[in-house]
């Protein structure tokens, strides 16, 4: 369920239509040209600095994943299968599971059970898996730093918006009819920074970070199971410890299934 | 005893009383529309889009348990179960255990006893209930994290609200007679998310926290000693070894009763 | 010494003075209900609501101590026991040490001797002694965080309380000459706010914590003595290995003295 | 790419024609002799004052680096060296990879493998390639904390000086009509503090560390091609574990071409 | 050479002449009795509350440390020594380093070389030689910490020291002639409190976090350096290994020279 797009429109109607009450015209705020260019491409100026190219370039994706991608597939599905495997590996032997390897659409799974099914040493069926969850988790950490970077410049630049509009504005202290205007036009660019962050970059900075620790996680308990997989383990047992990974009703859901 | 209910309770009160002192009545500060829209159901959404869909539903749960919930169970209570399964299983065996399960109300305790009984290895054991624990505090964070997103968010939106407000405002500084009161609405906004973070939303995140960190202690000794239990270990230096997780008011009471 | 006291007391006093030069009351900055309900107690409120019950209630003896309690008893004493203990357990045996038990006015140490001379294992000893220190750290840390949330909270409620304080002063600025008063008035919460936090609740907080860690390492200092006398090191090795917890004025007075 | 590069222009360029827009002369926001001693070098100062004078030094040839510097090489090129290395070592032993050493530009690598052809101890190669690489990280950081370091003073001094034009133009309340351009004469301090800050130090230090972290994985990935090599690995192992620092893209190009 | 001394007196004379500039005099900056009784002494009594007696005590000496102190010995230098006693410890025994021991002006070290020539046991050693190093860093933090907290404290009652001069000015609203004037000494207080933190106590944190890491490298180096000769390790080996510690600038010195 796409929480996160739920979520930004949220934020934003609920500020326009705050706004509208209040009697500022929401358009004046997205619209002035000088506060656009100062916050949403000074802060992208300054985002683009911290990084190498591929990350601003690729952050798009990222974004769209986490608005409107789907959720990670439920774990119990996942330790089904890990569990029919392991019985099947027990009474067949580990090579008998090279028939199931073509159905298999989790590239990672497929991954460490192949290397299993080859004879790798258990060892480095680990350190391969490990190495691809740690730099899954970097790979990740990119897009939603991204968006962080940007949501941390965001108000600094509506701060520079604003200080250049009150330097503007100051300057025609003795037309008292402009100065009410020309602080609310200051204003404008606070309004955009402090919007940008809270009600965009940040939250979007936010689910991907959960996202990326979700998927570590299945990928955790993947890894758990492929290797207990290998060692032999009684299925049982790893249908128990691969449970813990569950939140209690999914828990719960499943006992009761069984 | 519902400290935290008292709390938010007090803060509100006073904050309200204090408002009445100054001569400012209270009702305006919580029911200005724009200031709700644009900051309760601003941050909201900014919170929301930060997380799935499931721990925006499951939050009032959260909210509940920390406000009403009782404290967890004393350690003295935990510790006499476990040091009196000690004995037994020290005297008539591990299997002996088997019979007092049924009683047990401790669904973490029951089920790494049960696999000690199952003669499961004791390293799969501790496994086991150390995946339980991590997966615990894991579940327990998504609350407070959500409880800690929104007390960020709600003061930046209610600076969001301040700068609609005073936009609003300075484009009538011709009009000085509603100057003074445009302002005053526009810090109405400031007061709802300066009041909502810090005098409900983080400290409810605070209080997750400490609960969660409390019951994984708790667990903690739990399978200190269920472990100890299977490795056969004194009943006298288990008891000793636990009652380290006490305070030293509750570990003087035990000593007495001892 | 009591740098803690002296040291708020000093903050208190100077700001008071500086307030009195400057030609305000220092009376009015302490005396204003409404500052004080939204400020003090608003603040108490949301720190209670963050802690269970017993945080809140223990927390006057940990600012007790924090600012009137004795210094730890220093170093060279400790280690200058510990050798001697160490020479005699190993002349004539850790048996011993059963009639210097008496005497040990410190519980710590004598735990750890205890469970030695019964006869425990080194690493059981090792465990019982660290989740001590562990357990301890903890318990501290409970007073300590009590007391940074409120500094914390404070400010945040100072901020409350004066725009609540601007609100009723913007209502009236068609009476100039009350203008004034209002937003001085309005500051009155801030000042509390702050100064609570920085001149009161921080440095009790920052000074719990170090504290804690002077405690804890004098702990460590023990722990490590008593497993190195457990093991039956050389008392000379000991002594140097225990010095280096000293500072190098405390360690160049134990050489001189040996 | 010179993503850096750009994104500081792009920053400098969009603050400067936004102020334009608002008709304040951007010669005027950086020619203001004042605020440039006060914020440019006041913060100089603090930074050098924070670190050793080679810190200070050395800066300028890090910012040209993380401004002007070629990306590191991509990880394709390095796994075939080291798969092609992994075989002759394989095929023709260690000693047979004593002549391609001459060719070899990159100096980690070939400290790595001379130290394995010599037969060094598998554990004194490891220990020399991550004391290298863990003192390469402690030397970029050095620069990187210097521009952060810039980067915080720089909107503290930018208050600073907003505050001693606020004293120098509250001194002349009586003549209004210089109020106004005495306000945002005190106004550029805070506008050079900020951008020196967000437009410039920041996004630096952020490339700093990002590039340090890529030049960090990139040698732990030699490194662990190294070790295997010495080891004797499986090349086709090898290949699989070191494919797994790759962007999934990469490794798709990876195994399309192989 | 002393950057950091240079580094401050280069901010104080930035800011100051900066402010003259402004047509603000200086010596009104420093001069404010109740901004100085307020922000200097308040802040001094808070950072003395946070810290037992001996810290504040101590700290001038770090500060003179921070400022005056000579840079540590140069690593290539340390190396060479090493290096030579590995191999006199190579080819006539350990117990040759004793006639060297007498001209060794590092006193740690001397400490750990001693160990290793009366026979002391490698673990023995290395753990007396970490212990040591752990000290110092403790030692060292104290002093950081105090200026750190200092920096901390100092703004906070810098926003004392203006509200309540906003306190006091805003109480004669009646008398604009005096308004400005009060303002602008209002924010004296700010100036003191924001310069004191930035342009002094915080550099010198930053420093003596600094120093400290730099003596903690130092030392590691020598620890790694001892017991690799207590190991009796190939002195070609030892000088590859420790020359990691170096600055690539320095090794290629190091190595042109060897």
């Amino acid at each position: 369920m796409p929480a996160t797009l739920v979520g930004l429109i949220v934020a934003l109607v609920a500020t326009l239509a705050g706004s509208n009450f209040k009697g500022v015209n929401p358009v004046i705020l997205v619209t002035n040209v000088a506060a656009i260019l100062i916050v949403c491409v000074g802060a992208l100026g300054a985002t683009m600095a911290s990084f190498e190219l591929k990350a601003t370039t690729g952050v798009f994706k990222a974004i769209l994943k986490a608005t409107l991608g789907k959720d990670p597939k439920p774990g119990i599905e996942t330790i089904n299968t890990l569990v029919d495997f392991a019985r099947k590996a027990r009474s067949e032997g580990l090579l008998a599971l090279e028939s199931e390897m073509a159905q298999l659409d989790d590239p990672f799974m497929k991954r460490g059970l192949q290397l299993a099914i080859d004879g790798s040493d258990p060892d480095a069926v680990a350190q391969v898996m490990k190495t691809d969850i740690k730099a899954m988790k970097v790979r990740h950490k990119v897009a939603a730093d991204w968006c962080q970077a940007y949501g941390i410049f965001a108000p600094t630049f509506g701060i520079i918006g604003a200080v250049i509009g009150l330097i503007a504005t100051l300057g025609k202290l003795d037309k008292p009819e402009q100065l009410g205007h020309g602080i609310a036009g200051a204003f404008v660019a606070t309004f955009l920074g402090v919007f940008l962050a809270n009600g965009v970059m940040l939250p979007l900075a936010n689910r991907m970070k959960r996202l990326s620790a979700q998927e570590a996680q299945a990928r955790e308990m993947v890894m758990e199971g492929v290797l207990a997989i290998q060692g032999g383990q009684n299925p049982r047992v790893i249908e128990e410890t691969l449970m813990s990974y569950l939140s209690p009703s999914e828990a719960g859901t499943m006992r009761e299934n069984a």
